[in-house]
């Protein structure tokens, strides 16, 4: 069994995906994202993104409980249910799944977050955010097992029965361990993890896990959390990460080929 | 195993409802709507709700493929997981699922809809609705014998993979001969079916199924599409409808204690 991360950019393409996923062989589990809708969504409704980084430099979204209703709207309701629909399409019986539905992926709140403002360190205590610490390896084995393919997106669920919104890698990591995974997919909008953010040629091929910190140490942004997402799940048991391009065709067999970028 | 279908209004209780089932020992399936949200949101997104009175007096709405993405958003996301985190924090542990996953309500689009406007019939073919043909019963058994409790919402599937808006009250037909159901809860803002719509005194407490062509001929609007959706749960293999109060304590043992309205 392997998981595929997808990214939550408008040009990935889920037709691709589809017609790829036919010819794969062994069980998989999607996890996705969504946000270039969650920003379009939740401003016309009103709601402006706000972004929170904390003192170490890590970046996560501001979720109240307004936002958590539009995260569900999004993430659960408008692109779950397209995703579901592109893959019957295609002939394959995907199943959408948040975390909270039958406590897939049950977290803790975190009941104060930090916020860095330039000198100032803000204290945040109505976001309800956290993070995946079990995932319910019976209910996606009884699944596949039955010929589903499931399709997981935020939010997670505490065990008070509270939706929180938690980071789509760090959950995966948790995937990794609890279901014993030693290969991930992740499909983005980039031919690979890139040198220069900037240039789709700088792209790189290869990064042994023990060249990570190297390439930690010197990225920032979005390629950091991707990086630190890696460590995180080399640290639970994966063998290798596959990067890859979801907009071209073949996007799952094209990565597993070693096309975009491999950390091994 | 019975199915307990709740009305989409602000008022109903899930609270309650979460609370009263964890009393309940029989197996159950949960389908739900989300009516007043769908207008709300829709409005605030710039959508307002149409609706299609059929030449019969059917009354349905019109769905484009936008209406369609604010419907995923409304009943699989917003909606779906708020009763979600109500069923889990009593302790339930239920998982919510569409029409669309698992292909579980399986149907048919209409290519062509009519809609009555005054003395002009006109034709509609831009309208994703349709109607449940068939239900995968083997994903809820799975579910349910396992433990959960699966909680259903619009859109179905066609066999192409297009999402389809389609009447609950149909697909819980479909859903009574599939499982062989014979016994169904239908819970709303009501004491039970009014004699006068206006007047919450003046509560049904019996219907026999004999008398419910008297009652249709002389009902309209709501009233009518629910004594509809229970002469065809009838004709299905359904024994006894109890409808009752979703806005109180103990909603399904009170309505299955008859303080509601029976059809029998």
């Amino acid at each position: 069994m392997f998981i595929i991360k997808v990214g939550g950019g408008k040009n990935i393409k889920w037709d691709y995906i589809a017609q790829d996923l036919k010819k794969i062989k062994e069980e998989v589990v999607i996890v996705h994202g969504a946000n270039a809708w969650m920003e379009e969504i939740g401003s016309k409704l009103g709601i402006s993104e706000k972004m929170i980084v904390s003192p170490s430099g890590y970046i996560s979204r501001y979720t109240d409980n307004r936002t958590m209703e539009i995260l569900t709207m999004v993430y659960c309701g408008l692109i779950n249910k397209k995703i579901i629909a592109y893959m019957q399409k295609h002939g394959i019986n995907a199943i959408g799944l948040s975390g909270a539905d039958g406590r897939l992926w049950l977290g803790k709140r975190k009941e104060v977050i930090l916020s860095q403002e330039g000198d100032k360190t803000k204290i945040i205590r109505d976001s309800v955010t956290g993070n995946v610490e079990s995932v319910n390896a019976e209910l996606l084995q009884l699944l596949i097992h039955a010929g589903y393919i499931p399709v997981i997106t935020i939010p997670a669920i505490t065990k008070a029965g509270d939706l929180i919104n938690v980071d789509n890698d760090r959950a995966v990591a948790i995937m990794i361990r609890d279901l014993k995974i030693k290969k991930v997919v992740v499909l983005f909008e980039a031919p690979g993890l890139l040198d220069d953010p900037m240039d789709e040629n700088s792209k790189i091929s290869v990064i042994r896990y023990n060249k990570l910190d190297t390439y930690i140490r010197k990225t920032s942004g979005r390629m950091k959390k991707k990086l630190l997402g890696a460590k995180e799940a080399f640290s639970f048991g994966v063998k290798t990460i596959y990067f890859g391009d979801g907009r071209i065709p073949l996007p799952i067999s094209s990565a597993l080929k070693g096309k975009g970028t491999v950390i091994y």
